[in-house]
């Protein structure tokens, strides 16, 4: 096993596009990719969770097209996201893999388990929510206000978006933006507004969609999670998801929001290999 | 601190009826009442996360009214269980308490709460349901399916109540049990059918009651706890507790049913001290 500090940034061609990646773990067993969230790229990936998940698992971390380092326009649609992913695969020779989309990248999960449900053993869904569930359309205005705060408050965004404002909150929410600094060479490129914009105007789309009940054809198991409290996509969303698939497993865990997985790193490793390994 | 092992039943006169209780932990703090699930008496409660607890708290297990070697009669409604468990604490000198409530025990900590909020600090509603939702009124069609099982299977009927049916849940099952047998000496008196039958009555009555409302006005922080799968319970009713509740926080645990706390006991007891210490 090799750590994903260790891990060097590769690219691979996808129809004539760069796609830039990073492995970490195990050489063998079926692959568990991890999709990024709204606004990420490779080094938001707490290192505690991709470690953790790296000790019994072969991991592969994606910048979806225009991401990061990788090349072409952020397309401002899940379907498409989730074509861009499902080719990824295929240049790089995978599958079925198993799934791992946190936030932004569980919905391009949840559609290409619709889409391609053959490319897909398992999958774990953090922190997201289904089509037609409030909270992603106003993604946009909540990243403002909490980059306004930040700013006069001289905090990360994150400190506001994905853990709770009270004292164990915050003392997790430092602890992970310190893990993400780990990482001192090879870091990723920032995101730029454009492809913001675009995931923006996906995510709008996704909550206007009326159809979540595609779920129901979803016949691999699933592990839900989030915190109790996330207040970017409420967790209500989130208990709605497990509702809506057939097979899936929940896992809420108190004191926290749309972080919970960093916050309860240890937990989520556990319960996430336990689920992966049955 | 003393464990629950050690620790002898005790009797204390609750106007002219004799309550039996066991105490173990810390001598100081505010007190952690726990109320017992239906069918049980105080052999029934988990040594793994009654010693857990009692390394921060002090903790007071009671058998209500005609319940194990309590005297009287065992009443039909969580009306008056609730004015019971009122009068052992009065009797005791007991309050403000923190409430420990699993399934049954955790209606009467609702009523309790509802009816004499400037008695209770803290709340933990472990495997339990609001009024009205579902469960409750097929208890007793679901015990006697569970027990004509676990006698042509020759397991306990908790194999079936409180786990999952997978391997996972099976043995987890059978170390709860193992641990229940832990105590040899000074056992109690199981309940009787007369007492299975007015609790039968209670829980009936609860799921007609149609005004679960009443919990909007519970100040306190609440803890609200399950497993993914209760097939007593529907883990959906804890959900909606939890968000009847204003002060409340959720935890959901994968992989386990009516007996999450049980199963997960290490998991429970880490997230409950750290509640009850905040």
């Amino acid at each position: 096993m090799f750590t994903i500090k260790e891990s060097t940034t590769k690219t691979v061609d996808v129809g004539g596009t760069p796609f830039t990646y990073r492995e970490a773990g195990t050489a063998e067993g079926v692959p568990l990719v991890l999709l990024h969230h709204v606004t990420a790229m490779l080094d938001d990936w707490d290192p505690a969770v991709v470690d953790g998940l790296a000790a019994e698992r072969r991991l592969i971390l994606v910048n979806l097209r225009g991401v990061g380092g990788s090349g072409g326009t952020t397309p401002d649609s899940f379907e498409a996201m989730a074509d861009d992913a499902v080719a990824f695969l295929k240049a790089l020779g995978l599958g079925p893999v198993d799934l791992l989309g946190y936030s932004l990248g569980g919905i391009v999960a949840q559609v290409i388990a619709q889409e391609h449900p053959a490319l897909v053993r398992r999958i774990i869904l953090a922190a997201t929510t289904p089509a037609g569930a409030p909270g992603p359309a106003a993604t946009g205005a909540v990243l403002q206000a909490a980059i306004q705060k930040a700013t006069s408050e001289g905090k990360h965004p994150k400190h506001y978006l994905f853990f709770e404002q009270s004292a164990t909150g915050q003392a997790a929410a430092d602890a992970f933006l310190a893990r993400l600094d780990e990482r001192t060479q090879d870091r990723d490129t920032p995101v730029s507004n454009e492809t913001i914009g675009a995931q923006l105007t996906a995510l709008t789309t996704w909550e206007k969609d009326t159809s979540p009940t595609g779920l129901a054809s979803v016949e691999q198991p699933v592990l839900v999670v989030n915190g109790d409290n996330d207040t970017m996509w409420p967790t209500s969303g989130t208990i709605q998801l497990a509702q809506l698939l057939p097979n899936a497993k929940l896992a809420i865990y108190p004191d926290s929001g749309h972080g919970g997985i960093f916050q309860y790193h240890e937990l989520f490793v556990q319960q996430a290999l336990a689920f992966l390994r049955d």
